[in-house]
């Protein structure tokens, strides 16, 4: 009878997921930039009534928050690192990409410069936007967390992660920026590995952090508007010239 | 007897005040930009059983933290809004500079550019360093603080405040800018005017706000360079001008 509930509440979820992917990610060109209309995903890694299936898989290993604290027996092989789930799938670092569109229906967007609209920003924590950026030849990973450090004090946390090694992400530099209210914030980076764990990147807090006051001076309707623009970072390209 | 021992402590602070001023504030120039070493200052504000005057004076009101939920008696005066003391002084907005210069000895730079290096960033909070900046006909006051808002977790609160009124604050603009380690963060707005509360600024976040793992990214040797300009707002010029 359990093992029936949990199969009809994993098919609701699928069903739910289906549906969010999409109302989300409406993308439209507003005075020449690419918008990309965002919807927020409530994170199912922190939620373990959901997902049953996908839930039982960890429980075996001792891995709830990051893939890389585990073992891999193959060196070539990666495992999944979409932030929201706590997926049993490895593979390929040249295959990251297509698991990460097919299985968590992640959209993917072209352009040197994007704008990425996080909308319903007063959901409660812990939420995620999260997008694919392909540009310069690669494939990049925009992750925003609504998450509460603190109880009671939620922040956001926004940070770019290249899909692929730390040595190509050397190569890149990231830029988010918010504007609004005569009010101007940016924040400029070098983007952090896949292989690196996004939850720790943002636990660090080595990423763009906003407190609640400031998104909402930043937002608009209850949307949140974010700049990015990658560019190949010069220290290295001079370095690589030399 | 507890009269002299009062007496004592607040003779043994100002010894300790005028010590502070002289060891601090050396100001150099590097690569063209001037660059003022600032040192800390622990906020008598906060350490109740220092500066006893002071606090006598204080305790008669109820404003432990900000003179403006004061009533002033005269609408032309501006009680003294240095973020660090609780001073009964109040004055008229033109002598507001000359009262924080000589009385709590804050020192004044002139330049568009300047660098700003606030030492010893380890302090415990609460924290200030503060300084003045003489530029486009104006003076602004630069407050970085040290405070735990959250218990056990100090944050970095950054500011420019302008000595002058809301309308004139309007007509600024002044970027605050880290730049270390391959990270850059800016920070732009409208200056807050000094008729405002600092401590209110900060306690709202609308302001450069740091964590202690990016503070540290960002600081040499225990230091924090922000590098500082003030513009004048275009959109009030052009708005001006119409």
């Amino acid at each position: 009878m359990l093992f029936f509930t949990q199969c009809f509440g994993a098919v609701l979820d699928l069903i739910h997921l289906r549906f969010q992917h999409y109302k989300a990610k409406r993308v439209f060109s507003a005075a020449g930039q690419l918008v990309c209309v965002v919807n927020p995903t409530h994170s199912l890694k922190y939620a373990p009534t959901r997902c049953a299936a996908v839930q039982a898989s960890t429980e075996q290993g001792i891995l709830p928050h990051c893939h890389h604290q585990e073992a891999v027996h193959d060196p070539q092989l990666v495992p999944c690192t979409c932030p929201l789930f706590s997926c049993p799938w490895e593979g390929h670092l040249e295959v990251v990409v297509s698991h990460l569109r097919q299985t968590h229906h992640i959209s993917i967007l072209q352009g040197a410069e994007i704008v990425f609209l996080a909308t319903d920003m007063h959901l409660p924590a812990p939420t995620d936007w999260i997008i694919m950026h392909s540009c310069l030849g690669h494939q990049f990973l925009l992750v925003l967390r609504k998450q509460e450090k603190y109880e009671g004090h939620p922040q956001f946390f926004a940070t770019m992660m290249l899909i692929g090694t730390p040595t190509q992400a050397n190569n890149f530099t990231y830029r988010l920026e918010l504007n609004r209210n005569q009010r101007r914030l940016k924040w400029e980076a070098t983007p952090r590995s896949i292989l690196e764990c996004v939850d720790s990147v943002i636990s660090d807090g080595d990423c763009l952090v906003l407190n609640t006051s400031l998104a909402q001076l930043f937002s608009d309707n209850g949307s949140l508007a974010i700049g990015i623009a990658i560019t190949t970072s010069k220290v290295h390209s001079s370095e690589a010239e030399m």
